[in-house]
């Protein structure tokens, strides 16, 4: 209905490209582009620090959060990358980009809208996983989605559709075979490696076992991390479906393959918020699971003081949620109980957690007890649950398969066919041991502030650093008599680690005259 | 109840010290550090990306977020600080800090509990509101604060504490004289610029009125903008106060005085996220003006479609709170439901609308009638609200105080005591009519469009760069009848800006036949 006039006397002016840089800064999963303040770009756009700016190239285009740099870290015509900014644009040093306002984020509405108690249809979920997905929500914006669906805000069908708009944006594995089983452990319990274990139990039974796991994010250590001291981990979707193909189950990192990709945005955020919510828990579950082409899944549900989750009642609640859901998804989910009262056997640390795994594994006289039995009860429950063993059978057969050691055949197996069996890896030769001053009873091993030591020694980057448990609840102590061996690479984590034991006392906690 | 027992070898080591340096990264407000991938700090302290440092020097301390980089930006030893982190840290180059884990910021639990429909005490919001201030709640945090407090999810006690904890973390202002006046639009109508027509009024009149105008932030031009081009506005609390005790009332920049300083914080927090929340808005704008020691304050709410309040029932909600909030808190609070169908004067852009309110102080006969009755009708008001003068005389009075030309005079006498009223702000010689292309009338005017192309035409930065309306809502036109000249300073803005008129069809409306 308006008409520029004939007068206008400006060219049509191109808009504003600048050649990108990759500047090494990381930022973590948040893509950010560093522009000049004097930058013709920024002028004409009006961008200002932390605008949202699209850049495009000529092959992909993202959007990323704006820095303003006053100083001389980039030449005129330049523009700067962060390590996922280049990443995610696949971009090439000195590639021209082009920088303009992106479209508005619909989904974000949605983010809104359930704010004032809106609910989540699944196409709205759709619409914001794959907008997370594909770059557009800052983190402030997943900071706004994550407290939405926090504390139990999410109904069964939200958590529903969530699970399916997890697993729609990332790839979906596809077995011939029927079924094909999984096992999780809903995290928080040092130690509890017993994945190392189970997998090679149930291929050896004829199961197949697709297995991704995570590296340590807070932890000492992921299952990923202590695999990775045996053998390798880093494969791609290609390389798992060759190996699982060949030996029936795999152990692999699954930030490698790429099964519901948005899990990893979310967890980050997540975590820096420190929110536990139960919806996004159980779509993070569910979604790997489902992506990964299983049919039947097991879940270890740890239960503790300082462990995730703290008590039976919000155990319960959790498993039902976990069942519904996986059901919907048509998905055989059964969640067990287990003791998160302390860690799971006394290694805590990379190399110090594969050491008890091995010894398991070979059925060594010194292994852990608490290890073995926890993975064996496992291992039977997810044979019973696969319906190829009855009800009951399952615990002797898993016995059975470890004892004769087809197990340690398997993982050995599976351990070539992911690139070679390493070397028996080594523990530290700098290592201390912490004793308990007074004479009596172990009532309290706090699981959290354990983890703590182990991290300040350095794991999971030095993988041979960690503790090393001398007691368990319930061992009665001498004056003197060592609780753990903290192990170290380095003087200065060996310190950290021991100013932080010297500071707190409920660690192991010893109760006199009991 | 644990020693370390006595083979201890290792010294007690130094915790991580590196020599601070400006990178002059603008992050906006969140502080940020940059530390190699290889320093020492990053892995005996187990540092990853976005990780929360604690950083001190002998004198100041703060937290900041990590970015850890890859490249060769910073030399050994050295860490990089974003111009947030370095402002507040108040760091000078080459400075040794100490690097940490910072303690866990306790005041995210409340926030964590309103996820769970917990109420927020005013302790609690007073802990989150101090930890604000301190820079202890990373961009995140701040983005799960406002979530939770989002659509209509805080109660009025709610609303109340949150004010009061907004009020308390800053500087308040005490007047000696009783009552003390000052007047608020709740955004989002350009040209609405009656702040420098009321304030000469209302200190004419003989009345207190500390007035802070905030800078646009999304809007072509703040009222801190428009009042810059006649006179500075960067004024310190000191600077303000003695304005105030010589001429009775100021129009200064609120940044520069730090009234409530977590509400800029909280402010780019919302809009990155566009959450329109009443409970902030009220908070925002009320402990602002207990800050500057307020009695009695006047609010200007424009209600149109295309404005911040879109319906009489909206604006009645929020009036309800505001009034009752500001209670409360001891406030005497009037709100004004005023026309929001179209922007107010012609002029969109600081020279523009300066040149605007000139005109109305002068008396000239071209002067803007809507912005002159407009601020005609706010003043009346204030006067009235004020008790000073008989309910029904307030208009009379103000429209005989701006006749007289006392108001121009006040307003010079204020410009010169904030430091000397400048020259007569300039047009931009680079100009551009917008036709119509039909006969009929005027049917709509969308607020925000037009915004947009003084914005793309360069404003606020480019101070007289901006939209001059030729038309009001009802006139007739003729085919080829200019609606609006566009302004700018460079060719690239003003095709920017004509892009944009060319695409839009809806900025004016132009209703054929009618």
């Amino acid at each position: 209905m308006t008409k520029v006039a004939e007068k206008n006397t400006f060219p049509n002016y191109p808009a504003g490209i600048l050649h990108l840089k990759r500047l090494g800064i990381d930022t973590y999963q948040e893509p950010v582009v560093y522009i000049s303040k004097d930058s013709e770009v920024c002028r004409s756009e009006g961008f200002g620090a932390q605008s949202r700016v699209q850049i495009s190239t000529k092959t992909s285009n993202i959007i990323a959060t704006l820095n303003i740099t006053h100083d001389r870290i980039l030449k005129k015509g330049e523009a700067g990358l962060s390590e996922a900014a280049w990443r995610l644009l696949q971009a090439r040093e000195g590639e021209p980009a082009r920088f303009a306002h992106p479209e508005p984020v619909e989904s974000l509405s949605h983010v809104r809208a359930k704010m004032y108690d809106h609910t989540f249809q699944p196409e709205h979920l759709q619409a914001i996983i794959q907008d997370i997905h594909a770059g557009r929500y800052a983190d402030v914006h997943l900071a706004a989605f994550i407290t939405v669906c926090g504390g139990d805000q999410l109904s069964l069908e939200e958590i529903d559709g969530l699970t399916e708009a997890m697993v729609r944006v990332g790839e979906k594995l596809t077995w011939p075979v029927s079924p094909v089983v999984d096992k999780h452990c809903v995290g928080g319990l040092p130690g509890n490696r017993t994945t190392l274990i189970v997998v090679p139990i149930i291929t050896a039974f004829g199961l197949t076992m697709p297995k991704t796991s995570s590296r340590a994010i807070t932890s000492p250590a992921g299952t990923a991390d202590t695999m990775e001291t045996l053998a390798p981990i880093q494969l791609s979707l290609r390389e798992m479906r060759r190996v699982v193909e060949k030996e029936g189950g795999c152990i692999v990192w699954g930030g490698g393959v790429h099964l519901s990709p948005t899990d990893d945005t979310l967890i980050r955020v997540e975590r820096a918020l420190e929110i536990d919510s139960e919806g996004q828990l159980v779509a993070s579950v569910l979604s790997k699971k489902i992506a990964a082409g299983s049919t039947h899944v097991l879940l270890d549900i740890p239960v503790g003081l300082t462990a995730k989750v703290r008590s039976p009642v919000a155990a319960a609640k959790l498993i039902q949620v976990l069942e519904t859901v996986g059901q919907r998804q048509g998905l055989k989910v059964r969640a067990l109980i287990t003791d998160g009262s302390q860690p799971v056997g006394r290694g805590i640390g990379p190399v110090l957690e594969a050491r008890e795994v091995l010894a398991v594994l070979r059925g060594e006289s010194g292994a852990s007890e608490a290890l073995r039995s926890r993975s064996l009860l496992l291992a039977g429950a997810l044979l019973e649950l696969s319906g190829r063993v009855e009800l009951g059978k399952g615990l002797d057969i898993a016995t059975a398969i470890l004892a004769s050691g087809q197990a340690w055949k398997k993982f050995q197996a599976i351990a070539e066919a992911q690139g070679g069996m390493r070397k028996e890896p080594k523990l530290s030769s700098q290592y201390q041991d912490v004793a308990s001053l007074c004479k009596g009873r172990i009532t309290c091993m706090d699981n959290r502030k354990i983890s703590r030591v182990a991290k300040l020694a350095g794991a999971p980057e030095d993988k041979a650093a960690g503790v090393f448990l001398k007691v368990k609840l319930g061992d009665r102590v001498e004056p003197g008599q060592p609780l753990y061996t903290v192990y170290s690479e380095s003087p200065g984590e060996m310190a950290y680690a021991l100013d932080y034991v010297a500071l707190h006392e409920d660690i192991i906690t010893v109760e006199q005259g009991k």
